[in-house]
């Protein structure tokens, strides 16, 4: 139980609505700033205005997952009105008050730093990152219904990576009845993906190996799928790049050659954004609890 | 192969591609009819009018899977004129001609009983349903992702039925990790679904069964998701009703009690009509040479 | 429940203990011959020797899986003393009474059809031979460990047979990571076994299709896997017999090529007695029930 | 390709005939201690007797999967003659020259210390282990089906662990139909079992989550199954202990309640031979090549 923490929850989208009800289940008393038009009400949680929160009293900050625009701007749904993190309100916060968002972004993370707050990036743990997988994974069939006009059942899908989304994904397009390949670089990714009933192979085959798919669907964060991987595809590939802004795709060549590759965006929040925000939930549930822990160890 | 075969392809939309470059392929000789507007060319296919067609010479004739509407009128995704099937096209074929389409519509059903023509309704055979299950669990899922804001994965899914659709949908909803009931009236259809570690149950409990599901897929074509029924779902379910037309489920009633109900449409030419086409291609196939032998053995 | 009937059980091994315990739980009077070296008493079950049961007031005999022998003589486990079944015991049942035993056999079947009585054979019927598919298939898992050098991840399996056992086989085999190709003769199981994404292929193809199995599982009771087909499978391949007694395989000809060939016998009661007795207690439950309905109804 | 590599393969059981054939393959020239009774021959490989071996001209050195006793014995399943790795043998071969065994083992780990020379332990590689948890997991499923009285499917297991072991484990049992709880301590862990659509548990929740499991799986190294654990469980529940010696498992105290707990042997070389060895052929293939690789870039 969290009784007795104050957390301010400042802006985010309907993800945060189930942030709120947990972390009041959990008994926290909560701040929502940039909630006004949310008709339904939390017990034990209080609207307020940026300007009327009492930092000096807050024990946790959570913000949406992409943190602030680069001027500090809170993203609101909830909201009409502007809402900012300025510098004097994060020193305002006491010493061991913790700030939660999703990715890093320079803003927040330059003022946290001059302010010595700690700042938890969600989206960086590798227990948020499997769990995500699950929505983006079913994103991602989306997708690949919408952008082709054969199915997923029978057509060859390669899947670049093995990590923390590669696995969810393959697993899932094998299900479905794919012929899933699964490229990676480490020995043991591969023993892993012959386990699963997967066709490995190595990336540095890349070129060879996407001679024949109809759908490559990448999870690497580095330019893999180059002009050089994209002349060797046959033209109605449909490629869906998962990996973070930029993605691994070089976007360009493909419309080129009249392949079509779309960056996908952030999908959990998009198809899901119950169990996306259930999942963000759970997490910060965990971790202001062992922040409880700790802090009551120390003292 | 259906070398000698004469073959009227008379309208439809992007699955006759598939069908055309399927019996060209076989060496059948085809006339087509709604497709001026068709840039590509199939060797051994020629576009001609429905007036110009000499229907003495037709082996088979193709219509649509919808057949005709009550007038006769044949759909045309690829022409702008109006191209109707009369009582004496049909009558001046050869009376071992055979019609082919997808469901039974009384226009042409009547004509064809007067001239004593066979006709075969693709979707009636066990094959082309088992295969069109395919892209129709497709999009099924996609249905399911758009209309809810949780995943497929973890919520709980009741599928009624497991006859040919039926059995695909719950094996790729519990692919999916999503937690499956399946109802059937069947004692060896409770036994079957006990063996896909699917979880049984009755058709008649179906009021009690359905008292925390998420999401309720229907494939028995009779009024099953009554009022009584609705009664007992929780408002947030999603039922997905892929019965043929009325659907089993009470819509009025469903909508009055705030529960989102889709009457699917035909699915399989809507999210993959390549592979919908190649289905119908392969079964027409099949049956037309099928059609064949049998007439040179009887000679 | 099945309160008032009066059941003799009469033999059997092992399953027949779960038998006694689920319709001693219905509260069924239960007249238990050849169990004296039993331990367990069961409430509401009375050992009895054969000589002492009055059959005028049994409403149901439930015999061993495989009835009596030629003679009339009935297994019995728990039991040193000869237990046979007469003519002068069945005709002096009441009419109702409703024999049930798992395969038919000839000296029985006489006389239950001179005696007019009703016999069930369990086996027979398709919810108990998809509930007995799923023990057989662990059996035939472990014979194919037993029996080969290899890993079933990663061999290549072919079932023939698409029926209550075949499609059991199927999945399993597929879901331990074994390339699985199914054989039928029916389009709409090609389907099916598509849809499963299995790979069909047509009975009548066979010869070609064995050239490079591992392990051919066998599930229709019809003279099926050859001389013929045997000369093209690999000398290593193992073949699992599964179809009734005496099997689909020329076993004599797989010897003399040196092709390990196994008949294998009933699989249920021996990998998992537990089961296979649960698996007929619930059935005969249920018979019993119905029978007991209807008889009441007619009154 | 190995050309000019000169490999002593001494002594092993089957599975080095797999390590022969994949080393010949790759053109090594082979020295074969330990094979007098083999029958076959491999080109490119030549039987020899421990003492005339050169080993200053040996490039690798491969022992059995156990190394040698702690006398130095080599175990040799094709021969009769007692084989002995001495001290000085080591020390006569050429500094670059690489030892290959499955597991640690003082003997030679101290002589090959002492003398310099590398040793690579073939079951502590991620890849190797991965590959070896099929046939293992094959093995603890036959171990499953003949130490019970019910079928894997349908019955709850848990497993330990969700290493390289544990995974493999746990999606076989569920593909067969078991209802599958997996005990791991990290989050992150605890995320994957989630979208495995398997239940998760921490492990400090162990004695909790044992009380109604019919099979318990460990792969933990660790005492984890404690007197405390086991007086949780049912008594009629299965433990395979597939951890490396001495297991997990409190086996004495299992024995005194009653409960049937098994530590597995090395399963791989047992059920599945061939696999095995291919499993080995194949990395040292791999090995010995980066070791030629490197030693070439050196030069």
């Amino acid at each position: 139980m969290l009784t007795g923490m104050q957390i301010a929850v400042i802006g985010g989208d309907a993800r945060q609505l189930e942030v709120v009800r947990k972390l009041t289940e959990l008994d926290a008393k909560l701040l929502l700033v940039g909630f006004e038009q949310l008709d339904h009400a939390f017990t034990g949680a209080v609207k307020e205005k940026m300007e009327d929160v009492n930092f000096a009293e807050v024990d946790s900050v959570i913000l949406p997952v992409r943190g602030t625009d680069p001027d500090g701007k809170v993203e609101t749904i909830f909201s009409n009105e502007q809402v900012i993190l300025t510098k004097e309100m994060i020193q305002s916060t006491p010493p061991h008050c913790t700030f939660y968002t999703g990715i890093s972004q320079p803003y927040l993370e330059d003022l946290l730093i001059e302010a010595n707050r700690k700042q938890i990036l969600l989206f960086e743990r590798d227990d948020v990152a499997i769990y995500n997988s699950i929505p983006t994974v079913e994103g991602t069939i989306m997708m690949a219904i919408q952008h082709t006009d054969y199915t997923i059942h029978g057509s060859s899908v390669a899947v670049l990576g093995l990590g923390r989304v590669g696995m969810s994904v393959a697993r899932a397009f094998h299900a479905l009845g794919a012929k899933v390949k699964v490229g990676a670089r480490k020995s043991e990714d591969i023993a892993r993906i012959t386990e699963m009933s997967l066709q490995p192979f190595y990336l540095n085959q890349l070129t060879q190996e996407v001679k024949e798919t109809d759908i490559v669907i990448n999870t690497i964060p580095f330019p893999i799928i180059t002009s050089m991987v994209l002349a060797h595809m046959p033209v109605h590939t449909l490629i869906i790049d998962l990996a973070s802004k930029p993605g691994g795709t070089d976007f360009r060549f493909a419309e080129k050659r009249g392949i079509k590759a779309l960056l996908a965006p952030s999908l959990p929040g998009i198809v899901a954004p119950k169990t996306a925000g259930q999942i963000l939930a759970n997490a910060l549930g965990q971790l202001i609890q062992e922040d409880l822990t700790q802090r009551k160890g120390k003292n």
